[in-house]
C-alpha cells in the first residue's frame, strides 16, 4: 500500500478514537515526517486524504485541526412491510444496468464490480495462464459436475474461517454464485410458491425469483439488524413460505452485518416453520473487521441453510467461480447444476484453487478490504459535501456499495437517464425491489480506485439532484398558486 | 496427419469405390512405395490400418486382397411409439455415467468427450495462456450478458456454413449447450407442459425435461431419416404439445443426418401446429461429409427455430462456450440466461474466438473429422468381428459415438457393472430414454486416438456380452427342462 495511506490511516484512526480534541490542532507536517521517516510531500498526501474523508481540515497558514464534530449522517429507512406474496415486476431496469457502457470515459458507479487491477490479484493471471498453455485433458475436458476437488478441498479450508464445516463432497461448484442461488430455488421451489427475502435485496435475485414463477414476500429489513424478524414472523404464520432468502454479511446493498442475536432468532424461526434459508455469502470475505463474520451456515442445526457465494467480488466475476453449500437438499440441487450448465469450467477453478493454496487469497483480501473501506469512507464524505441535506446514507460493514435514500417524492430512476447523458451511472433503487419500491434511493458503487473523475461523478450527481429537488419546488409553489397549470386558450 | 493414413485413405477410397474387386490382390508393399514415394514400413501400416478397417486382408507370404464383400451389419431397430406423455425417470445412472474414473487406465468408451490432445487445437491453448496471462478488464470482469461480441462475430460467419443468416445481436452464447438447451425449454415450457422429442436422444436433454417438469411424448426415430414424421403427427394431433426437440445432424446417439425432405416435413408440421423447435446443432460441424449439411434453422420462415450449440466437440468441453439462437423466443432466452448463471465467462469467449477469426477452426476440424471417420470404421470393423451375430450397428454420418442394439432380452445396464470392475466404461441405453428403453443398446464413444488397449476393451465387451447370452440360453434351456429351478429341499 502507498505510504500516504498507511500513514492517513493509522492518524485517521486515532481522531476517530478521539485522541485529538475538535479544534484541537493536529501534528505538524514537519513533526510526522520525522516520527515516521516519511517525506514531507507524503504528509501532505496524507492529510490531503484525511481532508477527503472528513477527518482534518486545513485553516491556510496555520496547519491542520480536527474539525467540528459533525453528527453522522442518519441511516436510511426500513420500508414498509408488505401485506401479500407479489410477482416480481419486470425487468427492462436491470437490463439497462447491466447494459455495458462501450465508453471507456463513463463513471460506473452503478454496477457492483470489484476492482480487477489489485497488483495483489497478478498471481492469479499467472496461474490462469500456465493453466492456459498447458492446458491439458483436465481443464479441456468434461469435470466433476461437483468441480474440480483441489478447490473443493480449500473452500473447506475457507468454510472454516466463515465458522462451518464441511468435506468436499458436500460442496459443488457452480458457475458463479447467480448459478447457485438459481439451482437453490429451483430445488426448492416450483412455480406459484412463496418465498420471502429481506428487501432491499440484489436484484439479480428478483430476476431468478420472477423466471423461476416464484411469488416474493419482501420483507423489511433496517440497515443495522437486517431482515425484520417480527415482519418475518407475520409472513411466516400467514402464508405458506417455501423458503427465506437472506445476505446476513455486508448485505448488498445495504451493507448491514446482521448482528448474532438477530442470527440466531432467524435460525430459530426458520426451525419453527420448518422451512430452508438461502444464504447468500458473496460478500463475506470483503467484511471490513477482521476476523471476518461468521456465516449464517455456521448456526445451522440440521442442514436446513443452502450457502451461496462466488469469488465474484473477491477476486474477479469473470471467473465465475462460484459454490454452493447446499446441505440437506444436496441431491436436488445437484441435478439442478448438472441441467443448468453442465459442470463448470475446469480452467477457472484449477487456477483459484492454485491461488488459495499459495496463499495469496488473504493477501488479496487484506488489501481490498482497506481500499474498498478507505473508498466508503471517502465516498460518504463527498455525499455529505454534494448531496442534499435531506440525504440518508448507508454506513456498510464491508463491499463496496453505499446506498442512499432522498426524500420521498424523488425519483432516482428519471435521475438515472439524466445522468447517463453526462457519462455517469448509478444503479437507481427500484431493481432492489420485487415491487417497486425505494423509487427514491439509489445504490452507489466505490470498488475501483478512485480518480479525478470520480470526485466529479459524486459532485455532478448531487448537482442534479439538487436542481431536480428545487424545480420541484418550485412547481408546487406554482401548483400551490393554482395558475401555472391552466393552459392560455387562445381564442 | 501420419503419412501411413493418408496413404491407407487413399488406398481405402479405391477399394471402397470398387476400384480393385472382391478376391483381388491389391498393389504390393514395394509397389505402393515406390508410387508413392514412402518407405515399405509406411505402406505395410498403411496396410494394416486398412486390415483392422476390414478393407484389406493378408494372405501369408502372398500380399493383401481384397476380402470378400460382406454384407453391412443391420441396423438398430426404431423404437416402439409410446401412447401418452410420461415423466423423465430418475438420473442415478446419467450420475454414474458422468462420475469420473480415477483410474488412468480406464477405457472410456462411455461419455461423449471429443479428443482433446489433437496438436490442431495447440493455437487454442496459446491463445488462453495470452488472454490468461493479460488477463484484463475485458476477461475478468462481468461481461455482456448475450456473450463477446467478437465471439458472436465470428458466430455469424459460422451460420454461413449451416445455411442461416444471423447477426450478433441475434445471439446469446451460453455455459455450454447444456445451458442453451435449458435456457430454451425454460422459456417455453412450464411444469407439466408437454415436449415431443425424437427417441433415443441425449440424456442430458432428458434431465433437463425432468428438472424443469415437463412430461416428454418420445417419439421413435430411426437411423437413417430421424424423427418419425408419422408418430410426431399423431402426437401433435392428440396433444398440446409445447415444444419439439430434435438433433437433426449426427445425432445423439443415433448418427443419423435427417434428410432433407424430412426436414421440410417436420418444419410444416411445426408451422401446421404453431410449435417451436429446439435445434441442437452441437455436432453440426463434425459431420464426415463436406460441406457440412444445414442446420434445421435454414429452413425456419418465422423464428419459431431455437438453434443451440456449442463448442463442446468440436474443440474442447472444458471452454464451457456455446450459444443459441433463440429466433423470435429472444428476449424470453435472454432472461433465463441471465437468471441462469449471469454473464458466461469471457476469457475462454476470447480465446475461442481468436482462434476462429485466425482460421484455425476449419483445420481443426477437417482433422478431426477424418479421425472420427476412420475410428468408426475401424470400431464398426472390431464391433463385427467381438460382438454377437445379431448385433446391430449404427452407421453415424458424424460425429464419434457408435449405437449398438442387442438382442431384446438383453440388459446393458448389467453389463456396464461387469465392464467397470474390468475398467471399462460404456454408455448403456436406457439413459437415452425418458421412459427406460433402450435396456438392450448401448453407446460407444470412439473419439480418442486408439491404443492398444481400445481393441481388447472392444473385445472384452464382445466377449463378456456372448457370456451372458450363453449363461442366459444355458439358463432357459435348464427351465424349459424345467427342473433347475426346483431346490432339493432336505428333509
Ligand atoms: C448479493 C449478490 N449475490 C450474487 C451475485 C451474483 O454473483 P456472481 O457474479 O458470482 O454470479 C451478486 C452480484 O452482483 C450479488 O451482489
Ligand atoms: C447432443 C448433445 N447436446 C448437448 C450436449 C451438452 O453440451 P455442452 O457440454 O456444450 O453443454 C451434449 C453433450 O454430451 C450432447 O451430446
Amino acid at each position: 500500500m502507498n505510504r500516504y495511506l498507511t500513514l492517513a490511516e493509522t492518524l485517521g484512526s486515532r481522531i476517530e478514537q478521539g485522541l485529538y480534541e475538535t479544534g484541537q490542532r493536529l501534528p505538524s507536517v514537519r513533526e510526522l515526517s520525522s516520527e515516521h521517516g516519511v517525506s514531507l510531500t507524503t504528509v501532505q498526501q496524507a492529510y490531503r486524504w484525511l481532508e477527503m474523508a472528513g477527518l482534518a481540515e486545513a485553516r491556510p497558514r496555520s496547519g491542520w485541526y480536527v474539525p467540528p464534530a459533525r453528527k453522522l449522517p442518519e441511516l436510511p429507512r426500513m420500508g414498509k412491510p408488505n401485506l401479500r406474496p407479489t410477482d416480481v415486476s419486470d425487468w427492462g431496469q436491470v437490463q439497462d444496468l447491466l447494459d455495458l457502457e462501450r465508453d471507456s470515459e463513463t463513471v460506473q458507479l452503478g454496477r457492483g464490480m470489484p476492482d480487477v487491477e489489485s497488483p495483489s490479484l497478478r498471481p492469479l493471471q499467472t496461474a490462469l495462464a500456465r493453466e492456459g498453455r498447458h492446458a491439458g485433458i483436465a481443464s479441456l475436458h468434461y469435470n466433476d459436475i461437483q468441480g474440480v476437488l483441489a478447490l473443493r478441498d480449500q473452500l473447506c479450508r475457507l468454510a472454516v474461517d466463515a465458522g462451518y464445516e464441511i468435506t468436499p463432497d458436500a460442496l459443488i461448484v457452480t458457475t458463479g454464485c447467480q448459478e447457485a442461488l438459481s439451482c437453490a430455488i429451483r430445488a426448492l421451489c416450483s412455480p406459484g410458491d412463496i418465498v420471502a427475502i429481506a428487501s432491499p435485496s440484489y436484484h439479480g435475485m428478483m430476476q431468478i425469483l420472477k423466471e423461476a414463477g416464484v411469488q416474493v414476500f419482501e420483507i423489511p429489513s433496517d440497515p443495522v439488524h437486517g431482515i425484520s424478524l417480527e415482519a418475518l414472523e407475520v409472513a411466516l404464520d400467514r402464508w405458506p413460505v417455501k423458503a427465506i432468502q437472506v445476505i446476513p454479511n455486508a448485505s448488498n446493498p445495504l451493507g448491514y452485518t446482521m448482528p448474532e442475536h438477530n442470527r440466531i432468532g432467524l435460525i430459530r424461526l426458520a426451525q419453527r416453520f420448518d422451512i430452508p434459508i438461502i444464504e447468500d455469502d458473496i460478500y463475506g470475505d470483503l467484511v471490513y473487521g477482521w476476523p471476518r463474520p461468521h456465516a449464517l451456515k455456521a448456526l445451522d442445526e440440521d442442514g436446513r441453510v443452502l450457502l451461496c457465494s462466488s469469488f465474484s467480488k473477491t477476486l474477479a466475476p469473470g471467473l465465475r467461480v462460484g459454490w454452493i453449500a447446499p446441505g440437506r437438499y444436496f441431491d436436488k440441487v445437484l441435478r439442478m447444476k448438472y441441467t443448468s450448465s453442465g459442470p463448470t469450467a475446469p480452467l477457472p477453478q484449477i487456477a483459484v484453487a492454485e491461488f488459495l493454496q499459495k496463499g495469496h487469497y488473504p493477501v488479496h483480501l487484506r488489501r481490498m478490504r482497506r481500499q474498498y473501506q478507505r473508498q466508503r469512507d471517502v465516498m460518504t464524505e463527498w455525499v455529505r459535501r454534494y448531496f442534499p441535506e435531506e440525504t440518508r446514507i448507508s454506513q456498510p460493514q464491508g463491499g463496496f456499495t453505499l446506498w442512499i435514500e432522498l426524500p420521498e417524492a424523488f425519483d432516482t430512476h428519471a435521475l438515472d437517464s439524466m445522468l447517463r447523458a453526462n457519462g455517469i451511472v448509478i444503479a437507481h433503487g427500484n431493481i432492489f425491489s420485487a415491487t417497486g419500491k425505494y423509487r427514491n434511493c439509489m445504490r452507489l458503487s466505490h470498488a475501483s480506485v478512485f480518480n479525478s473523475r470520480t470526485e466529479w461523478a459524486v459532485q455532478k450527481i448531487g448537482e442534479t439532484i439538487g436542481e431536480i429537488l428545487s424545480s420541484k419546488r418550485e412547481s408546487k409553489t406554482c401548483l400551490n398558486a393554482s395558475r401555472c397549470l391552466l393552459p392560455t386558450v387562445s381564442p
